[in-house]
């Protein structure tokens, strides 16, 4: 029924597939717990003035490198019309280069794989995580700390080594960056490849697998398979009638679908009978840009108010959300083999999660449109509920709608739990709780004017257009399992 | 076989139908003209000093209005990577807040009609072009300027009273505007409207009608009917057999399309025989995004270098492009009687337009990726050619790639030809030749990189998100026509 030919189907079958003909998940684990001992990486806090190449610039006090690259962490202070909170001033990276995260893809024996890489970096809570085959940034492969160029990266800056499968420009923290944007691409290579030390080919179903895993896939890994389509318009048609019926199980290849995997393929594959249609959505998106604003102005770093400048932080006075701090690390796989750097340090979990529903029997998702002061365009789809101090803002008196009803989420209506880190090259330890919870017409909820029901389908759509789809959505999206 | 019930169907069959049971298009026209004439209306240019509530303020010496509201125009130093000039500084228009651009459309005996109003603009090169039924700037809606509130602007504010059709956030020139954007909106009606003086109901196919006079039909009214979609899914399917046998005709309802109509048509609903699927146009217009930048920095306006400040105007020392003026305005049928504001003036005709081939047989437009100050995100989708001076960029040595072959074309390649103006509120005199030439496999040409061949019904799906399209592309797509 499915032309195996198409990139989707072959997307398909690799995640329904967790048998590797490499590489038994178990043991790659066992490879991957054996990578952190293989490579010397040690990370040490310092105080600001020990900071290398890194210092504050005389005028605006920004933390910036002296080669005027990589990235900036500024101060901005933010006025909006959204939310309970009207005004604040924080620090943000400042990062306006685009960077590759891209993975290399190879179909064997009819199975595509993915290049996948054991990775350390400065913020990882666990030393090494599961990275794409490339994360550059420009500067990186343009050779701006002259060290050597990333491993593969010519699959994806030289177009005759390759076919280009994904292709898309996403968004990435708007709470925490100003505007920043990675390119994320996936691309096949039909010639053989060698295979360096920290590499190893993976089906997407075993990434799938290692996304129950806490803290094993990094957040540039989510972001990139998020972005993986697996439905065509032939393959749409081609399944409608199986819909029809409401079959307790779908066969796909060899594999049947049932319970919460049978509901995701069916929101995937369903165009009928969404609550919404996409002019609907558009419409509502429309509205919420043209209501709502967030005025932007950058200031000094050091002079944000309600923030405390110390040698060696800054931290908010309430000693909430996040501080800046400067680390040094020494490492033996990466380009370069010590250096210092900024980073953004978390103290306590955050939580993103998604509602879910049947509506007219297709699951759909509960979306939030955000306004967030790093965002290119105002506001961008969200999960329902999704702040970084999840445990301090419980205690507040105005709680973001439905952080409750995850806190307090019966455990048989939980369909997907794992705790993920957020990108630890720029930040320290940021883990956040990523839920799935599943509601019936016995939970009642009112539903916000910027909260939308979605069906998977309607949300895979809208996350090719950039910035529609934010990261905390798109990472909660990249765990969805067939398996 | 099209389902008559749909929004889509119906936008197609009234966009097919020019008979009107109240108005023959030759005597709205007549009506139309005598609009002119019944209303008091006159454009005076003035010196900035007597300027009424703008000024220069004293800090940036940008034009402002004291309210803060409406518009201002800035000066801007430009600096890129893209194309042949890297480097300059110009006058534009910053206005952040979102308008409405909206048309009131209803039912009658199953055709739908669209209310449509005679409106003057002091811009305007021919007092009162043929306008949405509202438009109004934020600052018009909430009353700044203490006049009574447009026509009909309820529809657009209370949900109760209309259903909405359309509602896209779409741009204007990025070279005149720094982001600005209006919302386009089309909502139903089904109670009985009084039909004030200056408004009449129309069908689609009399607009388009209207659209081959030369500025007849105003921008505004170009935006927002180039958002109609005439094809939904179920049409698409319905039609799929009609395309594989290559008619030489296509009977819609009553109507046959041939030659030019029936290859429009055929782009809009054919969805398999594009030259680049959608993925790789999105592929491309991530590369161009990474690639190119524009960076945009604020100066005072009267300091922009190379433009000459005078008592009555700003204008370039070439002589070229456009220049500030000042003007006053005394009308009846405005909400407020008396006032004067800025407008930019040009004194050339600009150039836009689009080549046109048929590739697998489907006619395929050559869409143009190009950077503008003004955009919110780098780059938009263009016309092949868009210069608002074709004349002077014609005797430079580096023209704009493909100009010539409009300049040059022969008469039966020339598939559309108009003169339209651009928005009257803003510019003084600003028009815009707009053309369609089709070439065949006998025209050679070179496709730089950021161009792209697509079919309407790939422009017309990235239309819908928004910022892909850019208004003068729109403008042009609005004037396409089936009959």
């Amino acid at each position: 029924m499915f032309n195996t030919k198409s990139k989707e189907s072959s997307f398909l079958l690799s995640a329904l597939t967790e048998e590797n003909r490499f590489l038994k998940t178990n043991d790659f684990i066992h490879w991957f717990n054996s990578r952190e001992t293989a490579n010397l990486f040690s990370v040490e806090q310092i105080s600001f003035e020990k900071l290398d190449k890194w210092y504050f610039e005389e005028d605006s006090q920004n933390l910036v490198h002296a080669s005027g690259k990589f990235f900036k962490v500024e101060g901005i202070r933010v006025h909006t019309n959204f939310g309970p909170f009207k005004d604040w001033e924080q620090p943000i990276i400042n990062q306006p280069e685009i960077g590759i995260l891209g993975i290399v893809t190879k179909k064997v024996d009819g199975i595509r794989y993915f290049l996948m890489q054991s990775k350390m970096e400065p913020g990882n809570i666990n030393i090494n995580q599961l990275s794409p085959t490339v994360q550059a940034t420009k500067s990186n492969y343009t050779q701006v700390h002259k060290g050597k160029l990333p491993a593969y990266l010519e699959y994806f800056l030289d177009r005759s080594k390759s076919t280009i499968l994904i292709d898309q420009l996403q968004s990435e923290q708007g709470s925490r960056f100003l505007r920043k944007r990675n390119r994320n691409m996936i691309v096949e290579v039909d010639e053989d490849i060698q295979l360096y030390d920290d590499f190893q080919w993976l089906t997407l179903g075993q990434i799938k697998r290692l996304l129950s895993l806490d803290n094993f896939v990094n957040m540039d890994t989510r972001s990139v398979i998020s972005c993986i389509p697996f439905i065509n318009d032939e393959m749409r048609r081609g399944y409608e009638y199986l819909l029809s019926g409401e079959p307790d199980e779908i066969e796909l290849f060899d594999c049947k679908l049932q319970g919460f995997c049978k509901d995701i393929f069916t929101s995937i594959i369903d165009e009928k009978r969404a609550l919404h249609n996409t002019d609907e959505i558009i419409s509502w998106f429309t509205e919420l840009k043209t209501k709502y604003y967030m005025k932007v102005e950058n200031i000094p770093l050091k002079a944000v108010s309600g923030w405390i400048c110390t040698d060696k932080e800054i931290h908010h006075e309430s000693g909430q959300f996040f501080s800046v701090i400067a680390v040094s690390v020494t490492a033996g796989s990466r380009e370069v083999l010590t250096w210092t750097q900024p980073l953004l340090k978390h103290y306590s979990y955050g939580l993103i999660g998604f509602l879910v529903k049947k509506i007219h029997n297709v699951l759909h998702f509960l979306v939030q449109g955000k306004p967030e002061p790093g965002n290119l365009d105002v506001v961008e789809m969200a999960p329902t509920v999704s702040c970084a101090d999840a445990a301090y803002r419980m205690r507040q008196s105005n709680k973001p709608p439905f952080l409750e009803i995850f806190i307090s989420a019966d455990p048989t209506r939980i369909r997907y739990y794992s705790i993920q880190s957020e990108e630890g090259g720029r930040f320290y330890h940021w883990q956040n709780k990523n839920m799935i919870v599943e509601i019936d017409d016995s939970t009642l909820i009112d539903i916000p004017e910027n909260y939308k029901w979605m069906t998977l389908n309607q949300i895979m759509t809208f996350k090719k257009y950039n910035n529609y789809l934010n990261i905390e959505a798109r990472n909660i999206l990249s765990c969805l399992s067939f398996i």
